[in-house]
């Protein structure tokens, strides 16, 4: 028996029952509600699926020490952090996510405690945008927690927005700031962050790190009014990401980094670094065909899109500097294998 | 850059798509097929639920140091095994697999070729069931290498056959020999697998712990003909799956040792109690209710149905052991919290 955690798997399967009961504001897991069939407990969940419609399926890994670490991460954040990356994904298709399943080999080195944080972190996230718990796998492991999150959403069938309808002459956008969520882990490491007052950009910047918010509903209107011809979200950093983005593509592209949104820091060339690498914003990246441009609103929820460049034929990606040089952009954002 | 494994993610998903491709005998993973809209690569995958259908959603860890060694498991019986669980999920649901995801935390100290041949093992297995894989995520990480894996499968709406469905009276039926995994792992670990000549249940052991089939035609069989009242996966081992089946079913059991078909060992108690306790087995735990058990064919694609006991109101679990004295049988399979 492992101190404090719990004494068997069932023991451990009942209390996630009755957590994501409370939760999730319903009597019982188990009881079947708006199209879960069978939630946690027996071999695998069931769940429905609407006609004429797709299935989207993703998943998404957080591991401790790669994504997150037990001395600057809340469990709380950690959960809603892992969440987030899968329920962003599903706004990347322009979906709407239902379900999630969690996969969680626990530290023996954690607590019950924090336990319960990372799934009140998980579940009050999705409790917001719609999403019930139905099930996943558990195992008690020497070293580190790794968490892996599965979300399967749905979206009108022919609906979904994918990496690879840019074509040159689009206007490419991105949906908030970018480099926040790099520059709150920056600060959350040099304890900056435990300061008494934090600068409000500060504030912010920790926030966007530890509770970033995936962009669903945005994702959604640019695939249902078909405004989009490409979306993607910004998870490994706007070099990274457009790269891939241009890639599935078969193009190119030219940025504007004076149009790119972004914190502002007492090194401009600090903040624009930020911007381009910086991962973790979970911000969507869309391009948007010329004639369509006109019909795109300038806010969405009262937040501004923001055109940051164009697609090009030529299949390099190019940065205007706000000098007004011209450089190549190289894919420097987040990679497991550099 | 790690040396000899990927220099990039995106070399590695490449990399991946051409081998998916290559196991899966299609020419791009991308191309849409079989209900796959968009494969490896993207955001997330896309895949289509036929109408009049439930959907299943399971996933299943498989970790290094708790499922499988690198010393002796090869890395194509690792993926094999890792899928085996989640398709014997969707078997225990009485449903059938269609797409898989794939979660990967690949330790540094692996080369290519192991995450080839566990990818070769995985979709050779996959192939065989008609899984397609769709996605998942990968991560380059210190320490043990972590495996998730997601199996979306479909069921016919209202067939889905769940462990709660057990009543006093119904029979109890296993799929096959159990203990023989565990017995195969005994072997692997006291190295008598290696030696040049095996016996012929030796061998037999050896090849169900790598090589796990899981028993998805028995599954769809039970839940189409509406023959089973219960249906769930031995993983865990009898006794402690047992135990869960009659906990979700609010009834006991009682068990004939006689009956249990196991390995013939020198010893016949270690022979139960592999029986009773090893998990891994990967046969189906079905209850039959009595009026319908004639119609239960005696043996399904030419293998035998073992009835092994019957379901009782008294929520005991009894075991009637050879000698023929009765006694409480505990949960001792598998448990990470114990």
């Amino acid at each position: 028996m492992s101190k404090g955690l719990f004494r068997t798997e069932n023991e451990f399967v009942r209390w996630l029952q009755t957590l994501a009961a409370r939760a999730q504001g319903q009597e019982s897991a188990q009881r079947p509600e708006k199209g879960v069939k069978l939630g946690i407990g027996d071999d695998a969940a069931l769940v429905g699926v609407r006609n004429r419609h797709e299935l989207i399926l993703t998943t998404d890994m957080s591991v401790e020490g790669v994504h997150f670490t037990r001395r600057l991460h809340p469990p709380i954040a950690v959960g809603h952090r892992a969440l987030a990356r899968s329920l962003s994904d599903v706004a990347a298709m322009g979906g709407v996510p239902r379900y999630v399943l969690v996969s969680l080999a626990i530290s023996k080195e954690v607590t019950r405690e924090w336990v319960s944080g990372f799934y009140r972190g998980m579940m009050a996230l999705g409790r917001r945008f719609g999403v019930r718990l139905v099930g996943g796998d558990t195992a008690l492991v020497a070293g580190r927690t790794f968490i892996d999150v599965v979300v399967a959403g749905e979206v009108s069938r022919g609906k979904a927005l994918r990496r690879s309808g840019a074509r040159a002459g689009d206007q490419i956008f991105v949906s908030g700031p970018l480099g926040l969520s790099a520059l709150g882990l920056r600060l959350l490491q040099s304890k900056a962050a435990r300061a008494r007052t934090l600068a409000p950009l500060a504030r912010e910047a920790v926030q966007a790190h530890l509770y970033p918010e995936p962009q669903c509903a945005l994702g959604r209107f640019l695939s249902q009014r078909r405004m989009a011809s490409a979306l993607m979200d910004l998870s490994d950093g706007l070099s990274t990401d457009l790269f891939r983005l241009c890639a599935a593509s078969g193009v190119g592209a030219r940025l504007w980094a004076a149009k790119i949104p972004r914190p502002e820091l007492l090194d401009p060339e600090d903040s624009l670094q930020l911007a381009l690498h910086g991962g973790e914003d979970y911000q969507l990246l869309f391009t948007v065909p010329r004639r369509k441009a006109s019909r795109l609103p300038s806010k969405f929820q009262r937040r501004p899109l923001y055109h940051i460049g164009e697609i090009e034929a030529s299949k390099a990606i190019k940065l205007v500097t706000p000098e007004g040089n011209v450089r190549t952009l190289e894919p420097a954002g987040w990679d497991y294998f550099r």
